[in-house]
């Protein structure tokens, strides 16, 4: 998984059916905070806002987050981070 | 799933049987509206058309928005964006 | 999937028995014609040759492609391209 | 697989249930002993702990690691590093 | 699949039983001979050494090659390459 946070949303009216009541939540990476790699949109699986820090998950295992297996998800928020402990 | 536009289309006589149908689709990856990463070739599904503005998904999630499971598909167009919303 | 020029072939006589017979293709990604990203060793499907533009995909896509779905591959080529056409 | 170092831990409250008593682990992948790429959210599996230089893999196989399949899972510790002996 | 140099291998007690039986081969990605990318630890299936130049596959091809199919594998050496021919 990679840690992001939610910088906005995403609106699709004309989309796959199997996306219909997915928030789709535009997702910036982060390294150590900072911006890392490109945003994704990841759709919202555990009630997370814009601005916050969240886990979020790519490929195949966000289906199974989305409990969508056979849908066009790729990325999904698994996840609302309370806290990064780094080693002192 | 990623933000792209498409910038063109590909065409391919000499193709795998099971992409015969398939509108494909030249997309650039884009971050905050520039292009980032190199362009992919995406299947279109929802009726996309050049100089939109869409969601696109890779892997496996691709060939479940082309219903297409056993196709050689890893990008599909699954959603033309109505709007970005960015956190103010 | 991406565009991509073959660039040469590659031979392995000692290799894993599921890629018997299949034509390894060294593969240059492409983006607007120039290289992008470090060459891959696809395996063809469509009888592609050396110097053609072609269209490849990776991952599972790429073992539907070559119809051997158990087998080590995570590259294929899946169509000779004619002609990309980008929007005015 | 990748090499990684762990250096530190994340907690995450609200999160998908199927990710309830497991580890995560903040790892930064090494190239030569020295950060390369960004930190990603490993789940554990064999008992690591921070400092410590393991082995991760990522996809379906971290699911397999983790013996939940269906889970959101998609990177995990699968081993922790005795040695590395480079070639002279 | 990609091309590759075995440079070392790698050693870990505390692993995933699934790995146990492998040769953890690190494999240092090419492109035209030159290092490209971080290494990576690849299960040899195929009797590689080091020094050698051979095809790695990544995902789930690597857990076909290993015949590990519900193992935390995701990288495995493939093939030993005899020769790479460049296109005049």
């Amino acid at each position: 998984m990679r840690i992001g946070k939610i910088i906005g949303t995403v609106t699709a009216t004309r989309k796959d059916e199997r996306l219909t009541g997915c928030k789709l939540m535009l997702t910036q990476p982060l390294n150590d905070g900072q911006p890392a790699g490109d945003p994704l949109v990841a759709v919202d699986t555990v009630g997370a806002g814009i601005g916050e820090i969240v886990l979020f998950a790519t490929g195949a295992a966000s289906r199974h987050a989305a409990n969508r297996q056979q849908s066009p998800i790729d990325a999904a928020i698994v996840g609302i981070i309370d806290s990064i402990d780094l080693a002192k």
